[in-house]
């Protein structure tokens, strides 16, 4: 029997219980100092709060203070579950805690910026463990269009693990098949991670067609603004695959799950989009934080804001053009100023 | 000034009328034997009927017998405006009084299943006239995510122009480029087919999540089914990919606007994911076609029933792997037997 410990008991941490489970692993589920009543349901009644399911029987919830038992001597895999808020924390206890270098899958995705580049959270994480443990802390990374409310019921589920190490990243696709959850191998970190964060950047400009369309007359014949928002897809698509390209990726994962699908699903609805919403109503960026989403995380306007440094660095440079990438620069603009989003539609698809 | 002659009143040639006329174009719009009342309403009232719109004033239209006045003798370009199963028809008009070789542009877009191989529609049509009028017509066609509504009250719509004359299809976009309209240029034949009618077969699995949803039991927690959607249009992407190279096309064009830009905008509603939502449903093809959707033209449906000869001809051949096209083949399969779709899960996102 093996035992994965998850860290973190938010909603995306919590559903990876279900394959784990399914697959015959011992789960223990430990909250962070946020998780107090999640953790506290599920100790007296097996139930998430935030997903609205009943957990496994084989799930054991631990609370913030009680990492080290969970721990235990005999935790064969680590899954952080904390969100890109809560990194820093969770690696701190980890340096702490970790008494010999278990191996780590990640749920926390994406790009951390820093001035002149941007690196995969997967490498901040590796680096962050490289004093204590040497680089012998294997550590992998999920992606992937997953809602994990679907994941937590089952539905039918498919993500892509990223690890440096390809044989970790395939042992762990076979750890956790099941007839719901279909996770695909690849070493690709840059393309994969490149993906997983800007898709939640392109998702605020695809949101915006909706919002555009609250804001302008009825038309005579009720046409909505589905051909808008299917042409700032796919110039998302076009310059996700010139970002990646920019970056070192491999524009595979472009069209694959991290890339397209994880877009797909994240278009369809969330606080990215609904970000691009308000955006198309008119309001600014700021009007939009001051307002209608007034304290809420938003992934994609983080790492816009986050990264348009790096992004610029790398147009002076000549890693990157401005004219392939019309679309992320009038965002970055938008995201930045007292201004409103303005699509450059002249701009989008003259080239790669 | 020039002119443009619209053969065909239906939704989409109509909504052509727009962007043609912004641009200065005498248009003259000729109704097939179906169109009756769409002409007779256009020449009392500037009212298209379909559409729900007043044409603007330069829109002059001509009843099913007047194709020869609308022609006269000044026609610039002719716009097929015909749906798929009116180009036989379209083509025998144009044998018979087109005079001289008038350049066409198509939006009657896909391909012809031959036996053992696939045609595109633009050169099927190229082959016909040429007994008349030797290599001289220059053809090209649209394609890429254009509702007509939308762009017949000027929202904002990308498409593709795609034609062997590469100085064709530059000139078209020029043409016809408005502050709501961009078209852009490709040499890319096969590929912008390929894509452009491939697109409504993989809409039509798309959309089978929503209907698979409505048939099981409501989670716990109320989950919907977009995880799903969002490995299946993931995997779509896939194969057109495959099929692209197959076929001898550039993949470019599958992250174009005739691929992932209009699969993204047919997924969201019409026929090809209504069919998927019955196939969903536990409905097989046949009972879908005798009961809820009877009558009703599916291009998706119609293009794979007529197509699976010539893929499978392809795979026997080598050209193609059955392992690239899984979801293809389960299609193929729901659409000729007496089955019900059955999803390869597991063979999704194995390989290219």
């Amino acid at each position: 029997m093996k035992t994965v410990t998850i860290i973190g008991a938010g909603v995306m941490g919590s559903a990876m219980a279900l394959p784990f489970s399914d697959r015959g692993y011992d789960v223990r589920l430990v909250g962070t100092h946020l998780d107090s009543e999640i953790i506290a349901s599920i100790k007296t009644k097996h139930f998430h709060p935030k997903l609205n399911v009943t957990l496994p029987a084989n799930v054991q919830a631990y609370a913030h203070g009680e990492l080290v038992a969970a721990l235990g001597s005999d935790t064969d895999l680590i899954l952080l579950g904390v969100s890109s808020a809560g990194i820093s924390w969770a690696l701190d206890q980890l340096s702490q805690f970790m008494q010999q270098p278990i191996p780590i899958l990640m749920i926390t995705k994406g790009m951390h910026a820093e001035i002149n580049s941007l690196v995969t959270l997967p490498d901040v994480v590796s680096n962050s463990l490289t004093e204590k443990f040497g680089s012998s802390v294997k550590i992998a990374a999920i992606a992937g269009p997953c809602i994990a409310g679907e994941l937590a019921v089952r539905r039918q589920t498919g993500t892509i693990i990223v690890s440096h190490d390809q044989g970790f990243a395939r042992q762990l696709c076979q750890d956790l098949e099941t007839d719901y959850y279909h996770p695909r191998p690849s070493i690709d970190m840059i393309g994969v991670e490149t993906c997983a964060a800007f898709k939640n950047f392109f998702a605020i400009a695809v949101g915006w067609a909706n919002g555009y369309l609250e804001q302008i007359p009825t038309a005579e014949n009720k046409a909505k603004n589905n051909n808008a928002a299917a042409i700032i897809f796919d110039q998302a698509v076009h310059e996700l695959i010139s970002l990646t390209k920019a970056l070192g990726g491999q524009i595979e994962n472009v069209w694959g799950m991290a890339g397209v699908g994880d877009l797909y699903v994240t278009c369809q609805a969330g606080r990215n989009s609904k970000l691009g919403t308000n955006l198309g109503r008119g309001l600014t960026y700021s009007q939009v934080r001051e307002g209608p989403m007034k304290g809420d995380t938003i992934e994609g306007a983080d790492l816009g804001r986050a990264a348009a440094h790096a992004i610029k660095a790398m147009i002076a440079d000549g890693t990157l053009t401005k004219r392939s990438i019309p679309l992320t620069l009038s965002l970055l603009s938008a995201l930045s100023t007292e201004t409103s989003l303005d699509m450059p539609w002249k701009d989008f698809h003259q080239t790669n």
